[in-house]
């Protein structure tokens, strides 16, 4: 694969970390250190490692279930970073709602794309 | 300057020229490309240097005011990407409220730090 359908692997694993509400799988996905930032839709800025998982945790632990289709998705590379932008239609019972995101990858040695940011905000809101 | 210190010149003057109404230096701030995108606080995603800028003509020539004061701001850089995460505190008469911004940037060696992504969500929206 090249780096970008690499980077979409990556961004795929995160969304499907969500979707079966799998906390390991989450943490195999992002860097883990402090310069990690997490903008969940209406929600401040959380930074650093500690504090993102901690709201992870919280998220995959709590009722919310939702099924996660990503359309309309675009990744740039350059260089050991590669950020990627897509709309997360997330279908409900009864309802559906589209978040847009960006998300930020670094290539780690060992580990390959790394997620370092995600800033998702409700479209129409 | 350093990197970090340079990107958050560009960054500040992204505010700057938003809070001014100037869309020359906002013109100045962007990369006009194919690839940069912007999500305004509510909106879809837009993509493309078209696009981006038809959106900020628009709201540059509108009626809203706006003080911009930036806080918590951080920035990142690994090789020609960097990306700032920061709160836009917003005052306007009788009311404020914050956005959460995410801002990547691609240094471009004639222009410098050229903004490649916007990403601003309305915190507790």
């Amino acid at each position: 694969m090249n780096d970008a359908h690499t980077v979409l692997a990556a961004n795929a694993a995160f969304y499907d970390a969500h979707e079966s509400r799998n906390l390991a799988a989450m943490q195999a996905v992002w860097e883990h250190s402090d310069r990690v930032a997490c903008t969940h839709p209406g929600w401040p800025i959380l930074r650093g490692w500690a504090e993102v998982e901690t709201s992870w945790r919280r998220i995959l632990e709590g009722p919310g279930r939702n099924q996660f289709i990503i359309t309309n998705d675009t990744v740039e590379v350059v260089g050991e970073v590669a950020w990627v932008t897509c709309d997360e239609n997330l279908v409900a019972p009864g309802s559906t709602f589209t978040v847009a995101a960006t998300n930020v990858f670094v290539r780690d040695p060992g580990r390959g794309w790394l997620m370092v940011n995600h800033h998702g905000s409700p479209v129409g809101a």
